[in-house]
């Protein structure tokens, strides 16, 4: 690609910081070296295989989606150990067949019902399909998965103890509710929480499929505070290679860290009600406002000087409107400062959602667009 | 397209009942015909060239657009009469030239200052380039746009006395804050002033500039309570088309309007929070809850049967994650009525953000899916 200035790209766009994203990646590698554990990086965030290279600091490793259409992309693109949290069900199972068989890859699936356990048996046996599957194990956040202690866990492990198609391989978890402090002392008790429950859930499998376990567990709190992984084979995390405004809220990361922003024009100056309208709404930025409640301030996403990314005072993304972006002035030089025209670079609110709406990302290395990078959206 | 059933389908996806579709389409043309004014609609919601057929009832007519894309894909269409309601940048002129000249089409465009004026008449002389422009007027919303009596409407409409090239063709506002009330009194006073302070600001304009005015005004709101609209031109408007709950909380439409819905299928049961967990979640609903001011308990949208689409009892969904959706359910017996594996349909808060995460419409007539028509997403 022909290297770009800011001024030559049309807005808004996604801007990704390439130096920002490989030292954000670095950092999490040495924690899991550090950790003595696997990383599987999440890749719903990137959606990107570059992307997802630079994570792995190589070719190729093992990965995370969540949903097949990232299943599929990254298979295509030579990606074979692949990791799909998201509850499976019965009638994806021929698509995700389809995928394995295609790229001849591994794609571990995660359940937490004896039903689709039998579905899986059931549906290996009659294609003479191979999968390789995790049950999910609820540590907390409430959302997928099952008790620790759950008599289901034996009771799935149990339906695969004859199986030669499919495998338990092992247990996945995720503390999602790792997002909802800004307090290390409770981030640190739930990255605790997350590996002990994980590990304990082994138990309760038969004994046929105790052994190699292999047990998943993350999100990126729980990664950067966890005390000790002793006995977890691997961590999914995402968020830590782009950073935004819902982690630096959190104290996960720092402003300065985070790799990815909107690249928006000032469209109009509204005098009357001191706003300076840009060209970056809801669709541009999403309606996400996870990092809020810990910092009310930011609005829709913090705004920055175009060439360091970094904010412009205190100016922020007030309101918005499907392709409008409104950032309420109390210092009308703002006015002077920023002419209608002016580039100017949005910190996301929360990044997956975010990053979303775009098909790819405009790659700045040394103050020019070297590259372009595409996203995988939909399903 | 081969016909499909519901259960041929990959979730999530989108639903796009064509009846209902058409008959909201019908509505809004007869009110504007009662009100003896042109639909101009907007396909900001739809971004579809088969919806935007239907909401005009025949093969062209004029449009109003949100993006530059959008702008490029309904000119391909054959749409040549086109307004881009977004204030337009000096910047922005290069590509809407191309487009204009490539497509032999008219894209109207907005402007609200003086700096904007003279940049098209620069670029304009330049390049030998026709545009037609429209003075945006804020009546209220407190967006983009100049108050009906501002003095730059004059040295506006000032600038294009002598120009040979580009036109100032009229006015255009946006009651956009219509959609802030459910009162039907105050929205008829909006519709009021959105129309009133629109006529009057064109008597500003110097006498060169004065005729044929064009005036737009519009949002759904505003079209459907207007008591009269002598003197108005057209009429933007686009949720309309699809409504959703947004809307039915406002009492604008009914829940049983509303076109598009989001198929979704059961993925898990969490027995011990008492949920059931969907794979409709953040980026298949969006986190837009604009509905949620006045019907709060609609959550980030309505669970419908998956064959009437009509509301599941009280069932919403009531906490999303990137890839998760969860229903609170208060009757366990809901876990055995919906299995792992159910389709179900969601209901959107807020359709213009829901539909931006998909890349077509499924579309269902007569009990199947009859075709599959795109969006043009991005910008």
């Amino acid at each position: 690609m022909k290297t770009k200035n800011l001024e030559d790209l049309s807005t808004p766009c996604l801007i990704l910081d390439k130096k920002k994203l490989e030292e954000n990646c670095l950092k999490a590698r040495e924690k899991c070296l550090e950790l003595n554990t696997t990383l599987r990086p999440h890749v719903k965030t990137p959606k990107s295989i570059e992307v997802a290279k630079i994570a792995l600091g190589k070719e190729t490793g093992p990965i995370t989606v969540s949903t097949l259409r990232e299943a599929e992309y990254f298979a295509s693109a030579g990606f074979n150990d692949i990791l799909y949290a998201v509850s499976i069900i019965p009638k994806k199972l021929d698509r995700l067949n389809y995928i394995q068989q295609k790229y001849n890859c591994s794609i571990k699936i995660v359940i937490d019902s004896v039903f689709v356990a039998k579905e899986i048996l059931k549906f290996g046996k009659t294609f003479n399909s191979n999968f390789e599957i995790l049950i999910e194990i609820d540590c907390g956040e409430g959302r997928g998965g099952l008790n620790f202690q759950d008599e289901n866990i034996k009771e799935i492990s149990k339906v695969f103890d004859e199986c030669e198609h499919s495998k338990l391989i092992g247990v996945m978890s995720h503390a999602g509710h790792s997002y909802s402090t800004n307090d290390k002392n409770e981030i640190m008790s739930i990255s605790n929480i997350e590996r002990d429950e994980a590990l304990a859930s082994i138990n309760t499998f038969t004994k046929i499929n105790k052994k190699p376990p292999v047990v998943s567990i993350g999100s990126t709190p729980t990664m950067f505070y966890a005390s000790h992984l002793k006995g977890v084979s691997e961590i999914r995390a995402g968020i830590y290679m782009f950073w935004d405004l819902a982690q630096a809220s959190r104290g996960i990361c720092e402003i300065k860290d985070i790799a990815v922003t909107v690249l928006t024009s000032v469209i109009g100056h509204n005098y009357q009600n001191n706003k300076i309208i840009v060209d970056a709404g809801a669709l541009a930025l999403s309606k996400d406002i996870s990092a809020n409640k810990f910092m009310q301030e930011v609005g829709y996403g913090l705004v920055c000087n175009p060439n360091t990314g970094l904010p412009l005072s205190d100016l922020a993304i007030s309101e918005v409107h499907q392709e409008h972006g409104a950032i309420n002035i109390s210092d009308t030089s703002w006015f002077d400062k920023l002419p209608i025209g002016s580039l100017l670079r949005v910190l996301p609110n929360h990044a997956c959602l975010t990053c979303a709406a775009y098909e790819n990302y405009n790659v700045l290395e040394n103050e020019t667009i070297n590259d372009r990078w595409n996203r995988i959206n939909g399903w």
